[in-house]
């Protein structure tokens, strides 16, 4: 017998991928599915154990349960029109704690413009299963296999963040803006529509599973190399001072730990001035080039990108 | 403080909604909400805990997963056009019972002529989280707040076994037709669409917890009195057998248990033809009348019923 621990949840969706018939639009392999032409839709689960860390409140957690399926659905540039939850929860759990949950998904979905729509609540060990539906309008769905060789890789955001706050927590440092980014993760809901109203993007993703983790993604999806330069990723609040105070390689915090939100697109060269039209917020971080594989570059040095972990 | 298990599932649902914003066309309130005009959206979580008893393989645990939210769309007479499942899994379970599961899930997806479109997995206890879409295609969708007084109340099929499954395992009875019943219940989506189509039906839902619980629902929401006469009540394999031999009055079987999955609905006198004239088989058990609650009725004898259990 193998143990489910030994496959690993990447590898048991894989082997799922193996017998599962298949009818989606789009999908799967992407951060949402695409169904009936024009309906996106993504589930998520998010447990007490592994996505509240100390210092998280019920409130934040059920804005995180929410949030990282919204941030699926911007990261295919669909606008939100609903959101499932199911809430698993131990019996002696104070039901103020539910309502605060309840109450943290509410607000996450008012600030996707959209509301809760379903669910069910049963007893369990504190698992929030969310599941996020979004129209395309018809915009063109943006993908992680379209990125060509020659394109700019971009990001709509700061990195970091997260990374800095669970490594303060364990160093007993003081880091709340980087808590504030851990515990409140924004979905790029707006931003992820613009860019694919634009019809400029040719691939894009979030970084929920990390930089490192999806620029290898990326180059699978996409069949192409990308070389991404860690000098111009725009680092985070209390990044460097945390990797400072607790000799950690910056890198470290800025590709290899997930629960980031921002997105991760490439443009054509010829794009860029159109997406520089829009209100969207990027920095271009490097570029995509023939290969297979995503390399760090920095002067006079240049290494592969590993995996990340969260 | 006030702890979850006091408040009950039911209750807590409630709470929920005296805060949560709402914008669905149709729900809460219902077996799933409709959205967008026509679509339909339904989450429901499962256990092993609670929902796995002893018999019960890992694939049929799949099939019961997903078969309790397809029969929430067939309650509504909603098309499938999609299924995703998060799966909160042991980590020292055989890999090979998640794949059980998730084919028992994938089989009675395509049973209802639709496909596994996303989904997510993580350490858990053994809980799979569904979330089931449809879409009306132009149909109306049944509603628990249509039924009139004056009007018949039917049921889809025969009920009982999987209660009666339930108690012969407890007194050690062989009952392998009621098993069969309470592991691999069928969703009944053809028939759901049969009775949307014929715009005859005034209210429907399904009987997931219990024919007593469903019937107070009902008044509830139609603001109704029903009278139902169990003699007429159609009875699955084995009730009658298991009853006998463990001393049970029928009704209990029959009235005060979940894990049914026939439809229950309400049509004008002047619409029974038109039912009688599609493929859908259905029994006439009672009727609505003015009131506000249910009630069995038998020669010389009326009780109110109660809300089942699961």
């Amino acid at each position: 017998m193998t143990r489910i621990s030994e496959i690993g949840e990447r590898g048991l969706i894989e082997d799922f991928r193996t017998f599962l018939r298949t009818g989606a639009d789009v999908g799967p392999g992407d951060d949402a599915a695409v169904i009936d032409g024009d309906l996106v839709v993504t589930s998520d689960m998010v447990s007490f154990d592994r996505h509240m860390p100390a210092g998280m409140t019920f409130e934040q957690f059920g804005w995180y349960s929410a949030a990282v399926s919204f941030s699926d659905l911007a990261a295919m540039g669909a606008k939100p029109i609903g959101f499932l939850a199911s809430l698993g929860l131990p019996g002696d759990l104070d039901a103020q704690m539910a309502y605060d949950i309840m109450s943290g998904i509410d607000q996450c979905a008012e600030f996707c413009d959209t509301f809760v729509v379903g669910g069910d609540t049963k007893p369990g060990p504190g698992i929030v299963a969310g599941t996020a539906l979004g129209r395309m309008e018809g915009r063109k769905p943006m993908l992680r296999s379209g990125a060509k060789a020659g394109d700019l890789l971009a990001v709509t955001g700061p990195l970091g963040a997260p990374a800095a706050a669970l490594l303060a927590m364990d160093h007993g440092l003081e880091a709340p803006d980087a808590m504030s980014c851990l515990c409140l993760p924004v979905p790029k809901v707006e931003e992820g529509i613009a860019l694919a109203s634009s019809g400029r993007v040719t691939a894009c993703m979030d970084l929920s599973d990390s930089l490192g983790t999806a620029l290898n993604t990326l180059c699978e999806a996409s069949h192409v190399s990308i070389e991404v330069y860690p000098d111009f990723v725009p680092l985070g609040p209390d990044v460097e001072r945390v990797a400072e105070l607790t000799g950690t390689p910056t890198d470290d915090l800025v590709f290899g730990c997930g629960g980031e939100y921002e997105l991760l697109f490439t443009v054509g060269r010829e794009g860029l001035d159109a997406l520089y039209g829009t209100d969207v917020e990027f920095t271009v971080i490097g570029k995509v080039a023939e290969g297979d594989r995503p390399y760090k570059v920095r002067p006079g040095r240049t290494e592969e990108v590993g995996y990340g972990t969260y």
